[in-house]
């Protein structure tokens, strides 16, 4: 299979966990004769330092004329501790999720076992959870018109659906929970804000047409607590830009680290994917940052964007083989685990391309 | 001490539990000699039946004549899966928060020893967690203008804050840190949302005349995260109406259950003090709720709005000694629970009663 790749590590640990990522793909690409080639994109605070602007129209033409997306994270303490900058590596995020229409954004809990105590969560509340969200990503408050008024004393965010918004996502859910464990669980507000009721209207009406699936509707402030509370009783979560925002970060407890968790956006064209973990400056260029999210997320762009469901498997199982040899990052380390066994990003990098072969 | 206070039982658990509370209520009155009085108001599900209208006119006047109010829940199923109903439970307590300026909402998130084993989190986490929440209550997108298209396909609701709403909580929240552990933490959106971006700009100007207390800005999705990995890390939270909302929710796992927080409402007149759980209709008359959060309102009521601090510290270690000689009510109870102890709500209430005498 030929396809081409665009690399956009971007920020802070950006750079560290995606040259591990790609070295993944090198690698499936040798063992099953694929012919994978690569371009590199700038993007965020970089691409704001090289060029004034957090998406250069340059790597927004790469991204369009690629197969698929690598990115890395974007984000800078500096912008966050600036209300008032005009300019913010988030937007060129933000601005290419929505150039290339990734209204899916799709969030798979995977727990290893291996890292059952690595979690705050009880082992014997974690296991056995397994949960994919579908987050919205091109709509609601993230994109709806932004005001700041002239004295600069009152700022507002529109919280805007439209139909063909929601149908859009709720399709990709229901087809999902369908070959799942069939039951969809859709979080919103509609006790409160408008745009949720046209929610939970649209998820309802779409329920009809799969009535094999087990549609149940949620508030947001009870799906923060349940996810907390009984992690088990989610199988696929549907849900808006915002919500999914903030619940699939919780939910990365659930899988022992951010570090472990990989996402997929989807839509119109080409395929985006990425760690949930951010840029994480604190610890950017120490070589500490653990590098499977990011090969997770090339397992996901295998899957979904190529169909090379078996190059997918071959990975998800050299990062469980490395763990079961009981090699761990810092960020997935416990009590229990060997001194000795816990590696830097690179070495993590290395044992998994080891396990590969 | 003379005082009148208004009791608004609402729907589901709410007449149950609030039972209990004002039950506490009047036996500390005994106990200290206070003359309390009392009356009642109608609210959500039951006062539209009743009325029409989820907060009658009547009750509104009686909350403005009360020195405090007693409130249980609102919320009826019914409205729920009905997205286009035009009258629902909730606006009532909007409607309530709004008319009485219950502009900050406090949630302490207190932690009973007994109860480290009850909650999902692994109690080496959890020990030592203390937090207080400052969520604003009376505007964000709950009460901006809400749109709904003419053909219905599209709907929006305006998330909208101006400085002096920012200023009055965050004053609260900063006044609370300097007396507690000199930490606060202020939760928002702004590397997306420009009413988050206000947000922080107005606390970074606070912090500045708080120089004693060491302040932090957390984004919401990092928030809700570190909640679940690192309780211990918060003390004053200080945050948006609907970003409160959902991170008060997950934190009630802390405690074990929701069963058992309460909750706080102030701002320029009456205040009013409920327990965060909902009417949960599904246990509702059944005798199972927890009054336990009911009756921790009340002592925040005597504490906050009566300055009666010996009264609140009673009803606590009353709360303290019936769950060191293992009471619990269902939602608390674990495996280690003796089944004779797990007791109903009526049980409950009395055994409270009982061990403040
Ligand atoms: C960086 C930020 C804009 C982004 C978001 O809020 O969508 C991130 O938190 C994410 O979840 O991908
Ligand atoms: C019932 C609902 C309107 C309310 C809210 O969202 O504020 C509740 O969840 C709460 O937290 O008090």
């Amino acid at each position: 299979m030929k396809k081409h790749i665009l690399v956009i590590p971007g920020d802070g640990i950006g750079p560290e966990v995606t040259t591990w990522g790609k070295a993944v793909l090198e690698k499936i690409a040798e063992q099953f004769g694929h012919q994978f080639t690569y371009d590199k994109g700038l993007m965020g605070h970089v691409a704001i330092e090289a060029t004034g602007e957090p998406l250069p129209e340059e790597t927004l033409d790469k991204a369009k004329n690629s197969d698929a997306i690598l990115f890395g994270a974007v984000g800078h303490a500096k912008y966050d501790n600036d209300p008032s900058a005009r300019v913010r590596p988030e937007q060129g995020l933000l601005k290419i999720r929505k150039e290339l229409g990734l209204y899916a954004n799709l969030r798979p809990i995977m727990l290893f076992d291996e890292l059952l105590d690595a979690s705050s969560l009880k082992p014997e509340i974690l296991k056995g959870t397994d949960i994919l969200f579908f987050r919205e990503l091109t709509g609601d408050v993230y994109f709806g018109e932004k005001k700041r008024s002239e004295d600069r004393r009152t700022a507002s965010d529109l919280m805007i659906y439209h139909r063909y918004e929601i149908e859009r996502i709720a399709l990709k859910a229901f087809e999902a929970a369908r070959v799942r464990s069939k039951r969809l669980c859709s979080v919103d507000k509609a006790n409160v804000l408008e745009s949720s009721r046209l929610w939970r209207e649209v998820v309802q009406d779409m329920a009809k047409e799969y009535p094999d699936v087990d549609t149940e509707h949620m508030f947001i402030d009870n799906a923060a607590m349940q996810l907390v509370k009984n992690p088990k009783k989610f199988d696929v979560v549907l849900t808006a830009n915002l919500f999914g925002d903030i619940l699939t970060d919780e939910a990365s407890q659930i899988a022992g680290s951010m570090g472990m968790l990989a996402s997929a956006s989807i839509g119109d064209g080409t395929g985006f994917f990425e760690p949930i973990h951010g840029s994480a400056h604190d610890i950017a260029g120490q070589d500490k940052a653990n590098p499977l999210a990011s090969i997770l997320s090339v397992a996901l762009m295998l899957e979904i964007s190529f169909g090379l469901t078996d190059e997918a498997r071959k990975i998800t199982s050299a990062i469980d083989k490395t763990l079961k040899d009981g090699y761990r990052t810092g960020d997935i380390a416990d009590t229990k685990t060997d001194p000795a066994k816990i590696l830097g990003t690179k070495a993590m990098g290395q044992k998994v391309l080891e396990f590969l072969s």
